[in-house]
């Protein structure tokens, strides 16, 4: 029986590979009107499917960060960012976790900073004021008042010479932290400027001058590769080297949006410099081993961005495929064909024609059975609206959820199932008590890949 | 085999049970200066061990959210929010997630505002303005600016209605949310008021207004009892009712510190005045089916803080034990008792005697092996620096390490190593073959106590 669950498993996962990772991506379609614009199709399935929420989905309120995330938007993130965590923390020694405040101190009078509104509306109340003690109490507010972060390198460098303790001053290093920072934006049209969020997954990686170079290279190598891990076209994930105005040098990782390439991840080789001046020149304090020499290690930054991240997954799992229904009929399927380590659903539980009350009863015992295994299941079966079989499968790909059990009448007879791929659109029948080490096997497999 | 493996490892849990989970918290003490406040011993050893980090750590910094984590207390943290995540969503189908922004509008005058310190600075600059001109200019940008969350209530009230399509309008369900929030706080002596930050794990849960009684008393006894699951001294999570000065009723959850009780998690039943407030007295848009009838739903507020907990759980774990050395002299040994999944490391790799080069080998091998099943390993044989096997005992007891492996000689000759079992201090040998699927028991088994 092992052997069987496993020889088909593995069949499941060829017809994945040479069906469903096809790239089909934005095929002509049936109803041109709307894959015409191909980032209208991502907005609308975003919102629509409880990805994004906000006021306005748009391209720019997209890139700017000026949404919030529904239940399946915010698992993807999650999902996104653990595999981001893991793919830092856990497969070397070297590197540890940090969480920093917001707040980055009170420098810095022209950033972001935190107002006490209550404190600036009496300094504003107060009476009988000359213009230049109104302007000297607002300035001494606003010196006081905290400023908000924009990245992370800064955290980790003032962590810096309190962490050589952890590696008893050995190099290299990395500092790696997650969350989200504040993204100033030009003023729009009506002269507000609005902040944007993102939260930025950084590591800051310690090594020696002499080996600087070539860690830049070997990130820029596994940054990349881990962003095309995850994506069925990971052509469109490319990099490109930059010198900034300072003279830093470093990779910028991009996408490639239908509207053109944005970057999702920035590295740079930042010498000493930075890290000298988060400690006001006390070179001593930052010294550690290359081997046998003492040296003041060089800084290497990366960042990418979690929420640019989850837009171009969105964006490059999305297909249409054409399909022809029983009365010649043309229809568009859209699929989100999302990683199986990213997918916020792994299966879908809904019940058939069947009896009700010993169906739903079955489907909970199954629910419990796989959140056990922390297998992400979306209960279907509590919704009661009926639809026809059809329409449940395309909601479910626009979900981007992996299979989809289908309990029945049958099921109280023999125990069997109906599980349907998302990326095969293939159903097959398999005994109720299979499913579990299925998924368990299924999902282990993607992510070894 | 398999029988022997877990024969041994439920004498353990057993050995656990009976010598490790005994309060005996604050123990009268060999060096009395250090016990006679414990306050101090916790924050001193936060700081040491890499749990807290920030320029000061006292009672008072700690209980505003002035402060970071280090990676100790960093995976604290998230191994606690984890458990939360896991405990509200995975549990019952009907909780959604959520991630909403951290700017909650632009209302509100007197809030934490967001403000841009560029344009602040420019009005201020501005010539030959009157002080009505200035206040006014001062006023509009306030008015302008994003008011930043100081929970996490209103987003989740916000979604409501969008989210109603999720459950088919079928109550109850819940939205969850976890993030950080800025706490506004006292000017201190210096006149500057520092606000502080609180990761917030906030579940607003929406039923019809017949069942909420019962649901405020259902979660109560819920989260006090996810509270005291993890301590080694429940008795110290306590719960009180109150009503505020609107006359919300609710229930308030603490910790006893040595200091005295300090509020970890809020509850109360807000009948639907939020609600229909958040949506402009929009009750059609609002209502949902309770059975046959259709109510607007009232709402219940959980809201605990994450970063209050740790603290919490610092406090309930660490217990000072008397012990005679070889030599008769009296030591204290502190050991921190983390619950087993809150624990930041499981496991701490060691080497002792013997060929250096192979033994290092065997153990990037193992900490490899570790680190795939998700066991957060500790690479102590990275540290060169010669220390006694009972510093480095101690160490790990002091970072609430639950298993230190030490590998020597023999296990180069036999395949043998020790495993020290943090809570009872025993050591034992084991074959290297059998240790992970031992470790991954032994987890197992915690989580599921």
């Amino acid at each position: 029986m092992a052997t069987y669950c496993v020889r088909r498993y593995l069949n499941l996962l060829k017809g994945r590979a040479s069906l469903g990772w096809q790239k089909r991506k934005f095929a002509d379609s049936a109803r041109s009107d709307e894959a015409s614009d191909p980032t209208a199709v991502v907005t609308d399935l975003c919102r629509g499917r409880h990805f994004i929420t906000g006021e306005q989905v748009e391209k720019d309120s997209l890139l700017a960060g000026w949404h919030g995330y529904g239940p399946l938007g915010m698992t993807l993130r999650r999902n996104l960012a653990e595999q981001w965590w893991r793919s830092m923390t856990m497969s070397r020694g070297q590197v540890f976790g940090l969480s920093t405040l917001h707040q980055a101190g009170t420098g810095g009078r022209k950033a972001l900073k935190l107002v006490d509104g209550e404190a600036l509306a009496a300094i504003l109340k107060e009476k009988g004021q000359s213009v230049e003690q109104l302007t000297a109490e607002v300035e001494r507010l606003l010196r006081a008042s905290a400023t908000l972060r924009t990245e992370l390198l800064q955290g980790a460098l003032e962590q810096y010479a309190h962490s050589l303790s952890l590696v008893n001053r050995k190099l290299p290093f990395g500092l790696a932290e997650m969350g989200v920072c504040y993204q100033p934006a030009a003023p729009d049209s009506e002269g507000t400027a609005r902040t944007g969020e993102a939260m930025l997954a950084s590591l800051v990686w310690f090594s020696s001058p002499r080996t600087a170079g070539q860690w830049l290279d070997f990130w820029v190598r596994h940054r990349l590769q881990w962003w095309r891990k995850f994506a069925t076209g990971p052509s469109d994930f490319t990099s490109s080297d930059f010198q900034d105005e300072c003279g830093t040098r470093g990779t910028r990782l991009y996408y490639s949006f239908p509207w053109g390439r944005e970057p999702i991840e920035t590295l740079q080789s930042l010498g000493d410099r930075e890290l000298l001046e988060a400690h006001q020149g006390n070179g001593a304090k930052l010294e550690c081993q290359d081997g046998r020499k003492t040296v003041i290690p060089h800084v290497l930054s990366l960042s990418g961005n979690m929420d640019r991240g989850v837009l171009a997954y969105l964006y490059d799992s999305l297909q249409q495929l054409k399909k022809v229904d029983s009365k010649q009929r043309l229809h568009l399927r859209k699929v989100l064909k999302l990683h199986p380590s990213l997918a916020p659903v792994k299966v879908a539980l809904d019940m058939g024609r069947g009896p009700t009350l010993e169906l739903r009863q079955v489907c909970e015992g199954l629910l419990q059975e796989l959140l056990e295994e922390d297998i992400a299941v979306w209960p279907g079966y509590l919704e009661t609206m009926q639809t026809s079989l059809e329409q449940l499968h395309s909601k479910y790909d626009e979900m981007g959820v992996l299979f989809t059990i289908l309990l029945n009448d049958s099921t109280m007879e023999n125990g069997l199932i109906q599980l349907r791929n998302r990326d095969t659109a293939i159903k097959e029948v398999m005994h109720i008590s299979h499913v579990k080490s299925f998924l368990i096997k299924y999902i282990l497999a993607a992510e070894n890949v």
